[in-house]
Formats: C-alpha cells, structure tokens, sequence
C-alpha cells in the first residue's frame, strides 16, 4: 500500500521555509567565523562576555533578514506583476499580409493556444459565447460557496490585451462552418445586441477548441430537471436549487415525506465531477447547513449513481476503495451498477444491481455522466462526413489537423481520440499546436523546420472526496504512485493553484478558501 | 464655504495610531524616570554610556509592544467574536404561553428590529421572500464589482441561530394580511417547492417591515426595459447587461450608430441611488473599460436625467453644485427639469427643459426614481381604508402602530410618514419597536412602564460621486456641516463599513475595496 507517502508527497507543495532556513542560518555561520559578532549590534559594540546566546541571535536575525528579502522581493514581484497586467502595451493592428487565425472556444484548449500563439506572426480573432476562461476544474466548489464563482473566471481581455498584436474577440456563438469557402457564421446570443448580430468571417487556419456538450444519452428530463456542471451558470443553478430545497423543506409544517424527498441530493455519475461533487456537497452539508438548520440536520441524504461497477474508473482499485470508504464513512450512499431509466421532476427511476427498477426521489439531481459533441461539432461532421467516421467527436491526426477539412486543427473535448477530455490534455494540445503555427511561421519565411507530432505527457490525476481529503495517481519512474488523504488534499490545492492562468485568480481562489474556513459558507439563497 | 473641512471630519475615520502613539510615549517615559533604562534590556545589563538614543529605542520598543498588544488583542477577539458566531447555543424552544410576534420582511427595519427583540419573551417567526439581509447602500458598487454581491449579504440564518429562543423563517412571500382573524397567508415563491407550498399562519403581533416596490409612475415599458437598483438581482442583471452592451458594440462590423446606443449608459432619477450608480458606472468605464477595450474607450456615455430642477435635493446647494461640477468634469450629462414620458427597448423619450420631445436612444437604462407601496402593502390598506387615507403608504402613529389594525406595526419604507425612505430611518425604527416590545412584556408582567413616542435622530447623508469622491451633510452642534472630496470618501467608507451587522461583511467587503484597487474589476459578462 502506497497510502504512507501520502505525507512525503503533499511536503512537495509548501517546500519553501524547509530549505530556506537552514541555508540561512549556515550562511550566517560561515560569517561569524570570519567576523566578530560585534559588528552586527551597530551602536552596542562592547565585547560580549557570553557568545552562546548572542550567536544564536544573530542566526536568528540574518533568519529573519532572509525571511524579510524573501517577502520584499515576492511583494515586489507580486507588485510588478499585477502592475503591468493592469497596464496592458499599446498593440500592433493588424496586418492584412499576415494570415489569419480563428480560434472558436475559451476554454482549456483555447486559451494555452491564445497565450503561447506568437501574434506576430498572425492575425488572431477568437470566437466564444464566453468572454472569460473558466477554471472547471473547482466548478465543485463553486456550487456550494467553498469558492466564489468569479473567483475561478479570468476575463480574455485580460489575456489578449497582453498579446503583442491586437486580438479580435467577438462574443458570439459560431453557429455553422464551411470548410470550403474557409469562413464561419456567428451570431451575438446576448440579451443585449446591436443591429449588427450575425455575420460571416473568414479565416485561414480554423482552431476548433469548442469543448463538449453534457451527455445525456438522449433522456427525456435530463435538460429540464437535471443541472450540469460544465458552465458558471450550472454551479450557479445548483447553489440557488440547492438552498431552495432546504428552505422548502423548512416550509411552515411540511410534510415528511417531503423533507425526506427535498434534502435527498442524487448526483448521476461517478467520475470526478460526479465525486467531487458529492465531496464538496458533504462539506457543505457537515460545516455549516447542520450549523444553520439544526432542525434538518439529520433528514440530509446524498446518493451518487454510477452505471459501472465502481466511480473514477481512470483511478487505481486501491484509491476507489479509499474512495468508497471515505464516502461510506461519510455517509454518502453510493449505488454501483446502477442505471437511470427515467428523469422525471421529483424522482429518477432506476436499474439497480440486481435488475429491479426502483424509484429514486430527489430533491436536487445533479448530471455528471460525460460529454457528448456540441451541435456545431456535428454539423461540421456532417460536412466533411467522409472522413469523419466516428459520431463521438472529430477525428484529427497525430498533428491536430482535423481529417477531411484543410487548414482545419482541433484540440480538446471536441476532439476524438485516445486520451480522456481532461484539463490536462486539451492544455497540452494548445500549447504543442502554438509551436507548430510558429513552425509554420517559419516555414513559410523558408527555413528548414520539421514539425513532430503531439506527445501526451501525463502528470497525474487528482480527486477531492471530502472532509479534507483527496486521492492522487502519480506517474514516477515508469510506474505509478497512489495516495490518498489529507495531505494529499494539501498536495491537491497547490496543484490547482499553480495551475491557474493568472495571479489574480490564484489570489482570489486561496482567498476564498480562507474566507470559507474562517467565516463558514454562505447559506444565502441566491 | 466648508468643504475645507472636509480633511478635519475624515481623519475621525482613522484616529486610532494618532492616540494611541503619544499615550504610549508618555506612559513609557514616566515608566523610565523611576527605573533605570538597563532593567528593560535583559542580558545585556551593562551601563550605558549613551543613553538618549537608548531611551529613544526603548521608547519605540514600548511603542512598538502597545501596538503589538492592539493587533493581538484585536486579532483575539476578532477570532473569539467569529468562533462563537460559527458556533451558536442551543435554543429555547417555542413557549406556547408566550405571545408570537411574526415579522414581515428582512431588511433594515426587519433586521435591527429581529436583531435586538428579546425572545426570552415572545416567540418570533419571520417570513420573507429572502433568507438573507442586504446591505442595500452598497448595491450601486455591486453592479460593476467594485464590491461582490455576496459580500454585502448576511444570511438571516448568521442572526436567528443567536437568539436565545428559536426563531422560525419561512422564506416566502406574504401574500395576504387578516387584522380580523389575525392570521396572514404565505406562499413558497422559490423554484422548488415541497407539497405544501401555501398556508396560514397565526400572530399575536405583526410587524411589517416589507419596504417598497419601485416607483414607475406606471408607465409602460419600465419593468420590461429598465434594471432597478433595490434587490441583489438588480444588481446582477445591470452588470450582465452593462457587459453585453459592451461586447454587442464589440460584434463584427457594428454600425457606429448602434456602438453610440450601446455603449450610452442612461441613469433615471437623481437621488442618491441614480448618483451612485452613475458615479460608479463612471469609475468602471475610467478604471477598467477603457483598459480592456481600448477600441471603444472614446464612446462610452453616461446620461442622468432628473425631473426636478438639481440632482441630490435632500443635500445642501454647495453639494449639490459641487456633485453637478464632479460630475461635469467626469463627463457625466446631467439632463435635470426633464421628464421621462415614454419608455422603449432601445430609447427614451423625454420632455426636456425647454418643453421639447427628446428621443435618447440606450444601450443600459436604470430607474431609481424611488418608491411606491407593495401589492401587499395595498391590500392590506384596501382591508382597513378608514384609517388609511394615504395612498403612499401605511400611515403609522408616533409608536409605530398601524392605523386600523390592532396589535399591528410597520416601520421602514412600508410607512408613509414625515421621515425618508433611508436604511438609517428604518434601523432605529426597528431598535425603538424592539424596544416597545421589551416595554410591552414588562407591562403585561405588572410592571409600570411608560412607553415613548419614536423620535428620529438624523446622522447625517451621505453619498459616493465617483473619482473617489464623496459628499456628506453631517447635523453639527445645531447647524449642519457640508463636505466633500477625497477626504470624504474615506469616511463614507467607514461609515459604511462601520454599519454593518457582521464582522464577516465588513472584511469582505474591505477585501473586495482592497480587490478592486489592486487587480481591478472583472469585466466577464455573467
């Protein structure tokens, strides 16, 4: 068992006073052999009849000293950062001999894409019904107020602002594609639009990073009584549902039966999303609703449906065990082998493991069973339906180049390939298809450039499963390392925020945390 | 003029360093003239032989302690003070010898009356379409992220859980009052409902604290084109909308007549929400709008228009002239003795100054033209129109009793009475009711209590004009002192921040001032 490194590990993510400490302090030891203490007290520069101690000072003061540079010099470049990020360069326009670059999507894909784009070497417009990215991965914590929803978004302008040529961004949906005449039909889906609110662009290489639509495998009910967790909205919808539910039940003599249906919170899905969902949801439950609606405490249920044998199927058995554990000690009801057959508005019929349709009433439902291809996706599929054979995303090649559609790339969960439709991938699918635009680049002036195919590099998967513990699956030395627990929670929360795009948001996400764990959750309805 | 008073007033804002330093001086110096310097330097006990800087440094030192001291002290109760927030006492349960006072609304009134009611003497039930209070002088900075919306809202939970007898919510909507039977029906308004959703519930003592509706003067198209500025949804939906106009006048080849539209900001009425609000839509356009968008930072406009002669009447004419100057210079268009006589998607129509039909076309329009009474408001003043002959609102005597309905109060912005429609009207009429009540349950018990008329202790107005820029009328030693500026700004916010009813909101909301200044406001359209 590999659950005892979890400590090893998590020491990854707060390394800092460890090393520096006893370097400082040899540091100081080396000068105190070549000088005498007295230099250092300024003004009381008597002999010191007892050197122990006054060493023991003086270590603790240049301890001190460094601790105090280390603090100025991150203020300082903290300082520095933030300002040049609120003061963006004035930008190149755009030239019309340079070629053009439509990205569609803001997300995972798009966004390491426009960071690492050189723009002088292109045009670059981007595409999105969005104007900000969206750092899904803490989309969990967001439905409960762990963190604040605008704390996990990061406006594009202040991404494209930065770019060294101006960056077109229309907020807009691409509702159509063609790949013959090279030119894509958006529309302003907005409350608010001008007279202007369709249009068509063209363009000379198409980036589709379009990401997926939520898998509902066709399922009357699902759209209208169900919430996703793809969107801001989706967290936010569950939030306001969520406090619904427990301020319905708390409705001047409501009946039993009716509490016990309104508090049961069902969650469709046993991958991460699904998981750390039903994680945070405990916590909320635990921290605070208990706190607040100690007459509710002891009706709240949560219940997770998985289809397969067992959740996070992408984890070692030995972490969804540890999982399954934790969730059986935390009182979350986990139904295996289980799959839903009906979605109506106040209860799911499903198969359970032994083939018996049962009834399932819920007050919240919450869909997390994957992705299926946006409408556009399968409409551009549909145009080029030779070469894409596949109905569950589109085909590229090791390249990203989309098969059947020239000058056509495509990265993310729009996409249809071995890897998972992860964060992860998508970030190392924008970043590999930068460098080969700058490839192309420089091709195109005539020097001798070979442009490799896309590598996947994985770095592991995290899940948090609750009450401060989460589970980790490591790649090392061609093998793998499994942990779980609550350092590895420690371990989870530095990755995610030295994952995020920006200070500021790394600022406002930490902040948050803090908040949630001094002051408790906001029970607000809204 | 007065306004050079202005630094004088703020520096009350932040007295404490300034009093604190030379008493703890003085208090070290008497301390050294009957001690000898040397016991205060432990182990280095040797003769001084130049003692003023010594005396200097151990003045500091002593200094230096005291306001260690503070920062502890203060840190420790800061803690204590949110700890036993999150952890509140068992309570009592409801005694049915007891009267039920039933509170409607939880606003200013509802919330300083709930605050200070003491429930060892009635058992008090709440009922409002909100589970949370909110700090309402604050909503304008809410609708550009200045400040987060969840910031300025405490859950009614965070208050209720303290009193020392339970206290029931229902968050509902009242949809009719019976002074006959006195009973009043509620209905669950929120999107899930458990089975019972309607019912009745009994009083002994009302207390209406629902506010106001906004005015429209009935006009057509207002509630459909226009955003309010009362409810956390208001504030929500002008920062999504404000951002759509931006991003439509961004749209692909948008016509310059329709960029004009969209990006002209028009603000109607100007009281001090219209002024706010204009003041800091105005801060958000300089600040960080034109950062972002560079391309349409020369279009933005902001409009205020304004029935009466001037902006502001219930300030002083040298604020008011000064707020029309700040906002001239701001290039905010002040259209005053001009009257709104038609409302449309995209335009106004107005009667302006010289009596002339104006069309202002607009990309955001906000209405803050004040108030007027609620649906249930009227019905209840249908129920009782002998003594309710007003149709602004209820008319109430110097004890705050509801003409007509025994055993009935109202206090805040449901009342019609010679008092303003303000948040500091409302919070001492809900401390004095409470205080009636305290009055009434010593009377029933045989005590001998004389209960006084309400009398209305004016604090001063305040309000925020852009450009960090404040004004304030403060009733001084019988007269009145004016100022404005910078200064001013300071102490609005410290007034502000000091009015709140948690710890908890004022930390987040000095967090979100402290965000804004820093890192900037988000421009994500959600």
């Amino acid at each position: 068992m590999s659950f005892m490194r979890a400590a090893r590990v998590a020491r990854v993510a707060t390394p800092l006073p460890r090393i520096v400490a006893p370097r400082a302090v040899n540091f100081q030891a080396r000068f105190n052999s070549t000088n005498t203490g007295a230099t250092l007290s300024g003004a009381n520069a008597v002999p010191n009849p007892a050197p122990a101690p006054k060493k023991r000072w003086s270590r603790l003061r240049a301890l001190k000293r460094v601790v105090q540079l280390g603090v100025v010099g991150g203020i300082g470049y903290g300082a520095y950062d933030i300002y040049t990020k609120r003061h963006p360069i004035e930008q190149k326009p755009f030239d019309p001999t340079k070629r053009t670059v439509v990205i569609l999507g803001s997300g995972w894909g798009a966004v390491s894409f426009l960071k690492s784009i050189n723009t002088d070497d292109y045009n670059v417009v981007v595409v999105s019904p969005r104007n900000y990215f969206l750092f899904t991965p803490l989309l969990p914590s967001c439905t409960v107020g762990t963190i604040e929803l605008r704390s996990i978004m990061e406006p594009l302008r202040f991404i494209t602002r930065h770019k060294s040529r101006n960056v077109k961004f229309y907020e807009s949906e691409c509702t159509d594609i063609d790949p013959e005449s090279k030119t894509i039909s958006i529309t302003d889906v907005s409350d608010i639009k001008g007279a202007v609110s369709n249009t068509t662009i063209p363009y000379d290489y198409l980036v589709m990073a379009v990401g997926a639509d939520n898998q509902t495998f066709g399922m009357a009910g699902v759209r209208e009584y169900a919430c996703f967790l793809k969107e801001i909205w989706d967290a936010q919808k569950i939030r306001t549902r969520l406090m619904d539910c427990v301020e319905s039940a708390g409705f001047a003599s409501q009946t039993p039966e009716e509490v016990d249906r309104l508090l049961h919170m069902v969650v469709v899905g046993g991958g991460p999303t699904g998981v750390e969902y039903a994680a945070e949801l405990h916590d909320f439950l635990k921290d605070d609703l208990e706190v607040w609606y100690p007459e509710l405490a002891d009706k709240f249920r949560i219940t997770l449906v998985e289809a397969l044998p067992n959740v996070l199927p992408m984890f070692s058995s030995q972490l969804i065990q540890y999982t399954e554990s934790t969730f059986k000690q935390n009182k979350i009801e986990v139904l295996t082998k289980t799959m839903v057959k009906q979605v109506g508005d106040k209860e799911i019929k499903v198969m359970d493991a032994n083939k018996e349709l049962v009834s399932i009433p819920y007050g919240l439902l919450v869909w997390a069973t994957g992705n299926c291809p946006r409408p556009l996706t399968r409409k551009l599929m549909a145009r080029i339906k030779e070469a894409q054979t596949s109905p569950r995303g589109l085909l590229v090649d090791d390249y990203m180049r989309v098969a059947g559609a020239p000058d056509m790339y495509a990265i993310g969960d729009c996409t249809f390939s071995k890897y998972a439709p992860t964060a992860q991938v998508a970030t190392q699918q924008g970043l590999y298809l930068a460098s080969v635009f700058e490839h192309l680049a420089r091709i195109e002036e005539g020097q001798n450039k070979k442009i490799t195919p896309f590598e996947y590099s994985h770095q592991g998967s995290l899940a948090y499963i609750g009450s401060d513990k989460a589970i980790a699956d490591l790649p090392f030395l061609n093998g793998n390392v499994s942990i779980g627990g609550v350092a590895t929670y420690v371990f989870w929360r530095s990755v995610y925020i030295s994952n995020m795009f920006s200070f500021r948001n790394r600022f406002l996400v930490v902040g948050d945390w803090m908040k949630s764990k001094v002051f408790g959750r906001d029970v607000s309805r809204e």
